[in-house]
């Protein structure tokens, strides 16, 4: 086949965890498409991939996804062996990482580029995918710090100028201290069973006052937490008369792997530098 | 078929011109593969897409290819109604643009997107891939005033800051007043068939200063009539040590237009609002 | 005499149009006082000058006023032989193209220039004065698509830092489909007979809006079918207190096409090159 | 007449100063026409204007020309109560700040918009002027630090994107320490006389190289000691092959000046707010 | 002792002046500790310090504290000998400018630095200290005119990009054709005696939409005239569940006078060149 | 003591590696003093300092320094729990992190501004201290990949718009398959003992060209494998007749720190907002 993927899990929670999220927290050995999260969305993307899920790291950090900074950065590290070897095994063209966040993504590129691999991130895929689209974006999320994480992430892909705002959800995974919040799986519930569910309800009001208000002209999502809610943002702003594409990471990053490895391209040799680089520009310009 | 695109060239020159360039000018009922400029490099891209290509409207300011903004006028107003009689035929979910100056591409997102169709053009996907691929591109055309006029696409679609130079190959398209310049035609047929070329070794060159002292990191291509380039710069660049992804503008607006196709998504409805707008924003951020 | 210019309309609609507006649809045989759009505010700027006023090129995608980024190119590409014609006529040293969306002015400019006549239009000219007035301009224009299109003429025009928001007056021209929208012809008959119009105060308070809150500090107008507002905005912004410049179309792009005169300059042959230029940079900057 | 301007010198040097250069030192009681810098080149634009010519204020710091920023400060302070003076004569409907430097030009702005009196500067005219006139400006200035304070206003007025360098012509006014140096007053002699002059040379290369190199699409000029160079660089591109327009501070700010009063309007009441404002804006926007 | 520094006011108010604002109209021969303002608050900053207090120099434009444009320069131009011998005494190895909208800070830099001093002013510490504490800042200010000019300074240091927003707190200074208005004077010895002001809850309030609405995340403080409000919003912002840090420039600009005397650095001899320098670089950068 | 400092290396090597490079590989019972990197240029700054020297965690991907992104991810990682650890012990009021690259600062800055310590970091600290003392800074750095990591912080930090160029010396640090490049090691003990080096001609020569091409007016050192060379590079560049400040990561972090500390202030608790926040801001601008 043309796609050969793998697919992989920024973390992975024990099952026995009681801070379980969608499939963060199935088992390893469940077939993939079990522990794909939001599958009957995304299968459509792979139907002409020959595709892996990978397992996921265990979380080291605690049994809870990740929203800080700090537990973005266990996740990074634990999943980069997992990237060098799938590059090694030679079993793949494209790596599809799957968070919203995108741990180590930029380190990941670095190492897939030099085996030829091209690599693809929920968040850089969006945000870059949205300013084809229309003039601003803006990022609908879950809320708290993963916010100000995730503006980490704009910066370093230079695209301040096209943000119109990060807005929430004014709900949070599930975490130790959160046990008295509006719970996010169960409103998710409520939403995907036919339900009014606040979740819904105010990711498509945010989305709506980050059109009228703060100037965004696409929307995507924070947290790959949120990506479940594309069809409800998609559909509850035509409702309200808002004709604005909605993106989510999984299919944003499937479908751009796609692309450039039908472009034959991969990420340039000089901004993902090798360790022994035969040549070096004057300069880095910045 | 998942994809019905239609492409449309940025005008025809009448057959018997003496200006004539690769297809350019080309009689309309010729097969469309023979039609399709660089149809060997191409075709590959549209292998499961069932297309068509337009003849293109035949030029109205001269019987040369157009470089001047005034003659890109001519032809973006001269293929509008061809693209809106496109949309309206109920044929096809893509248009794809040919063309490195993309004439009329704001104008035909506008009429496309309310017809559902997705609309890629040559400079727009080429920029904006190339910033998901490194940190900034260059642009080699051809000399002159084409680029100027290339300029204004990149402040237009607000790369400005991704943009690290535009350089030529120190050649033009046949044009009157050209007669005793290099040919281009001539360099391209050296190159084709094997020979050493001035077109090729300026642009492999030019793309190197760009590299080495401008801040490129990407390299893409100007006007299509360069476009056939793509590979021996790709080569002649790998061969100086440089590992540097080089895009032409048709690959990389059929890629772009089967991603958006596959993702469900076209432009944004208010960026390219239409004229009667359901719902307005409180203002429009610039 | 120092000043000899000719004033191009944007277009012409037919006269038996139902959508006329304004001087818009007057017959080309009219003395060019009576074509002149609001010619009581306008014709003093133009007492030191020799002028003509081009009857328009008759629209040819319909009969209603341009708004839509499709009809600006039509309009663009229908004037622009009217332009070299004016300026091969050698009789003027300026032409000032009428239009607040300015249809054609980079390709005039690239024309005028290599005659040696200065060439000035609505919206560059007023938003460029306004940058010189004070930190940040608003825009103050028919409500929809047109807001878009000009959002496009301030990218192209490279002032997104110093454009503080478009704002509409939440009413469009004449235009089918708008047959049950409250009327701007009839909004500035009331106006301008002395009564309280909508138009007015809708401008009034936008302006007021985008001082208090967008961050504006001189006001400009879009289209040219709200330049009548002008001294009505101005008025309205110091009786409640706001010393704030507005400027409008006509007036701005005659003074500074005098400015121009007097001062011996055209546009850049480097930025407006032409078609055969004797000296190139190395390389374009962007 | 329409126009009633007084043109105030940044300072005046005492007549028995061995740092005179051009008429900086002339006594005041010469008539006008004399004291008047480059008056051959200056004097058509002021056909149409009712002028005087301030004797300009005795530099308190010294009796050279204003080189450092220390300098620029003592010179602004001084001529300030003359603006404001001048003001409140009620003799002027605009002041023209000589000076390339434009010492004071923010503050006299502020006193001038609350009599109604327009106030004009040679750097920010030619600055904004140059942006109307093509993509980017150098500057082409004496040497030293008189370039970084200059860089000091293009900051200020918010300019860095449209200015491509500051350039020197390797020389400086007239100065303690400077007595060895190469002499700008005898190359400006020798250049007005016809002879080869070093000056010269050196402002057509440093121009060109600004434009070949730098991105300079508009020369503009910085000291208002280098001001008598416009025709020289203008003249010396052009045999180069180069159509650039050069612009010099003075005509650019009589020019705008009368701009100004021909459309009735004048600096912002909130960028140049007075001390006692009826309205304010609910924040400052930056 | 390792710092040696010399502070000097703004200006100094006539201490029979009925404009007299906290310190600044305090007799000259009192000792430094009671002539420094909020001494209380400051005084730790120093306790590792050989300090003076200059007396400041007499306001020359009236008795009461400045705050347009205008009066700026008079403060500026007014100090700068002060600086000048300051430096020339030898007997400090730091100038720190008092005054939150630092006049002649720039012109103070390029003079000390020839002599080796290093030299820090209000606005400047107070904004670049709070770019290295979080994403943007807002100001908190007196209101009216000393808000534009303190975005002036923002502009000159080129911080616009991290600056959110200048509220100001409804009040100004003691001055003429204030009398009616709510006097800070009282509203100052209200709190400081323990009691509910207008002046800090407003500051509170301005400093909290600054943080909700406008993106500040650190807050900083304008005219030296709210210096004394850090404490109190610094609390009240805590108590509103808020953990900003909050800003105020004299601490600021001593401790950055510190850290540079520490650093063995002084301002770049480029950026603040002397009037003699050795070195040139080729162009200067904008 | 006022301060309570520990400083963490970015991460220790076996004692035994052949790649070694100044004290990186230096046992962990070895007194602080003698582990600590340019002991004597380093330690006048601790001088009134309680400071500690972590071991440093030692390296888990191999026995060289870090160089590319994924060995700094590693390196972070491991050194994020003895940040946390040093912040629970209650024994600092500041955490210096060593390590020109500063991996982890980000999550570390996250994690002690809970524990109301401050943190700092070597490029952090230099590239903001060095807008405050000049226009622009360049980085002299190690070449090859370093070069693009180092400017992920730069565009991480937002202050692209401050650095003119990373620069390099030629030279790497020890790594597998570097060993027949010219060796770093022995330059710097050539350096150190007086002799001609030619990393340090290097290191002034790319600082010059900084200078005099690119716009730097201030210079910092990237990797802190180079931060010897700041009094080699600072008496080259005065013996060429540069007045250019030039700092390192060390002494910039660690008076950063006591300023931090002084001024009672730490990180902004909305930029690097904990996981539990009581207040959140509408919405977060990017």
């Amino acid at each position: 086949m043309r796609y050969r993927f793998l697919l992989i899990p920024p973390f992975r929670l024990p099952s026995e965890t009681k801070w379980g999220y969608q499939t963060l927290h199935l088992e390893a050995d469940k077939v993939k498409e079990e522990r794909l999260m939001n599958a009957e969305m995304v299968l459509p993307y792979l139907e002409d991939v020959e595709w892996d899920l990978h397992p996921g790291e265990l979380a080291g950090y605690g049994d809870w996804p990740v929203e800080t900074r700090e537990e973005f950065t266990f996740a990074a590290n634990a999943r980069l062996p997992n990237i060098r070897e799938a590059c090694e095994s030679g079993n793949y063209n494209g790596i599809v990482l799957l968070g919203g966040g995108e741990p180590g993504f930029l380190e990941a590129r670095e190492i897939c580029r030099k085996f030829g691999v091209v690599c693809t991130a929920n968040a850089h895929s969006q945000m870059y995918l949205a300013t084809m689209l229309g003039n601003k974006f803006s990022v609908v999320d879950i809320s708290g710090v993963h916010n100000v994480y995730y503006r980490d992430l704009i910066y370093q892909h230079q695209l301040q100028n096209r943000c119109a705002s990060i807005r929430n959800i004014g709900m949070r995974l599930p975490r130790p201290g959160t046990e008295d919040d509006l719970q996010l799986r169960e409103e998710r519930q409520k939403a995907l069973s036919g339900k009014k569910s606040i979740a819904v309800e105010n990711a498509i009001t945010q989305a709506e006052i980050a059109i009228k208000e703060d100037g965004a002209e696409v929307i995507t999502l924070g947290c790959s937490g949120v990506f479940w809610l594309r069809p409800f943002i998609e559909c509850g702003l035509q409702k309200r008369g808002w004709e604005v594409p909605v993106l989510e990471g999984y299919s944003a990053s499937i479908t751009l792997a796609k692309l450039m490895v039908d472009l034959g391209v991969n990420a340039s040799g000089i901004t993902y530098m090798g360790d022994h680089q035969i040549q070096l520009p004057d300069k880095i310009h910045v």
